[in-house]
Order: structure tokens, then C-alpha cells, then sequence
């Protein structure tokens, strides 16, 4: 079984009218996300944020549930947050790795971005033996052209099966399916 | 295809150490949870809470979201905001049907509580016609005995593939999951 990875990429992503922003950090996501990644078996979750003072907070956050009061009062957390790095920039997620040819990026997105892999299709090279797989999740309104197009295999959207004419999971949401539908007992 | 409703019901629920207790409303379980919802076809997303404080910050976050700055902000909130129906009690909730006895209740539960009905059988009942369907979510620990004993299906808990030792998703990951496995397109 191949080692993967989750980054949550706070920059470089898209805003609503398509410009590349930076967005803030939601303290929520940090745990949920964790804990959906624990579940799964997922190794490492990447915070990826280029500010310093939003960094100090995902700390901050990681700190509470690891060793402060949240870790009394919900010690199922512990280990769940002990997956959570905190980094700048995609390079550095790279260069955890060894480098950007070390492992293979997968990227999520709720538009279709063309050519893509299903996700059945995706789960099946994870029992293989191979480089270590790192699925981004952008925030905003997705990860920025020069993301996607560096990255290995693009994940085609999850879907209803009925069209119900709204796509607007959010990324916790999204986050929790795509491992489920690579990981889960379904 | 049979109509399918959530509900995240706040009393009665579990406490870590198995008493019966009222948790407090997450604000962002409301738009996350509705998104999901609404992304999959689900009509109705009921939030019960007894005490009636909590009841006003729901219906608050809802017209913030349906009326308010959010709705200006983000737009695309509005559609799943509209299915948020905040109710004292799961009574009211049935009541909404036309009585208890016109909705097949659902329960979900990270611990095995028995003899369930998997996902994948769950979603085979959804294409024929039949009573709408209700399926309960609780928060802290879980759902209350006598809500569970009083349902007419319990779906088994969501699990990873591999024994990763860790099982606490999050409410909100937990229903996106589950709606995924009942409503998606994987």
C-alpha cells in the first residue's frame, strides 16, 4: 500500500471572480480534516499557508488539541493532530518528500479540469507499490492553473448521481469523501 | 427515487460518559451540513435543539446566509440554506411528515450497535418508491438509546478498509460521507 498524504493549499488558489488570493485559515478545518485523514490512514496532513501570523495560529490550534486543554477534555484528538504539518509553500510539502519528483501529486477540484482519473479508477494504484501519493484540496475557489498543471493525475469532481443541480461541498466535505471513496470499507 | 431528509440532532444525545445530555450548536455544521445535503438532492435538513436560544442562533446563521451579508458574499449558500428547518424536537420533526408512521427513520453511529444495514444495501431501498426517509445524526457522542431503539434501520458504521486503529470523524465528514455512499456517483 502506497504511503498518502493530504494538503489543505491556502495559497495558491483562486478567488470567486478567478484572480490567485491567499485565504485565511479556518480553524475548523485543521481537527476536521485531521481526523478524516486518521481515519483513513493518511500519514501526513499539510497545512500550506505563506503568511507567518496564520502559521503561529494552525499552530496555535495544533498546540491546544496536542497539549493543552482541548487534549483533556477530547483526547481522542491527540492523535488525529499528530499528522498536522505546518508549512509556507508547496515546496516545502515537496521537499518533505525528498523533492517534487519523490511523490505524485494528485489534484481535487469541484469543476472538471478535463482529462482526469475517477476516483475508482485512482484507488486502484494505491495497493501497488510506488511513490508516495499527495492529494491537494484548495480552499477559496480552488487551487490556482500552475497547481494543476504541475501535478500528476487531476481527480474528476465527485458527482450526485441524480443532477441536482448545486455542486458546493465544502472542502472538509470534499475532503472526507475523496478518502472514503480511495480508503473507505464501501 | 424516494424523497431523503437529515436531521442533527442535538438532544437527546450521548456525553463521553454515556449520559444523556444537549449539545451546543456548531455554527458551521449548519452551512456545511446543508451544502451537502442540497449537492446530494436531500430536501430538508431539520437541526433540533430543545432549548429555544440555541433554536435563534440557527435562524440567525440561516437569514445571515439566506438574506443577510452572506448571501451577498456568497451567493451559492443561498440554495442550501433553504432547506434548514431548525425544530425543538425530533416529535416536531416527525410531526412534519404527517406523524411518525409516514417516515422510515435512519440511524448512524461511529460504533457498531448491532445488526445494521450496510451503505450499499441502504442505497439499493432508495430507488424503489416508499416512505421519505429520515436519516439521524447525532452530535457529541452519539445518538440517545431510546432514539436509536425507536428507528427502523441503523446503518452500520463508515470504516476504513485497512485497521487504521482511529475512527472519529466528525459529524459533518461523517453525513458528507454517508450521503456520498447512499447518493453519489462513485
Amino acid at each position: 500500500m502506497r504511503r498518502i498524504c493530504v494538503a489543505l493549499v491556502h495559497h495558491p488558489v483562486l478567488e470567486r471572480s478567478g484572480g490567485v488570493i491567499t485565504t485565511a485559515i479556518t480553524n475548523l478545518d485543521l481537527h476536521d480534516i485531521a481526523r478524516s485523514s486518521r481515519t483513513y490512514g493518511v500519514t501526513d496532513m499539510f497545512v500550506v499557508h505563506p503568511v507567518e501570523a496564520q502559521r503561529e495560529l494552525a499552530e496555535k490550534v495544533r498546540d491546544h488539541w496536542l497539549h493543552g486543554s482541548g487534549s483533556r477534555r477530547i483526547p481522542d484528538r491527540i492523535e488525529a493532530m499528530r499528522i498536522l504539518r505546518v508549512v509556507p509553500s508547496l515546496a516545502d510539502v515537496f521537499e518533505s518528500f525528498g523533492g517534487r519528483s519523490e511523490v505524485e501529486v494528485w489534484t481535487t477540484s469541484a469543476r472538471s479540469l478535463g482529462k482526469g482519473m475517477s476516483l475508482a479508477e485512482a484507488r486502484k494504484t494505491l495497493d501497488a507499490t510506488g511513490r508516495p501519493v499527495l492529494i491537494l484540496f484548495g480552499t477559496g475557489w480552488g487551487l490556482a492553473p500552475d497547481v494543476v498543471s504541475d501535478a500528476d493525475v487531476h481527480l474528476v469532481p465527485i458527482r450526485a448521481q441524480a443532477d441536482t443541480g448545486f455542486n458546493h461541498l465544502s472542502v472538509r466535505a470534499a475532503c472526507a469523501i475523496t478518502l472514503d471513496r480511495l480508503l473507505g470499507d464501501g
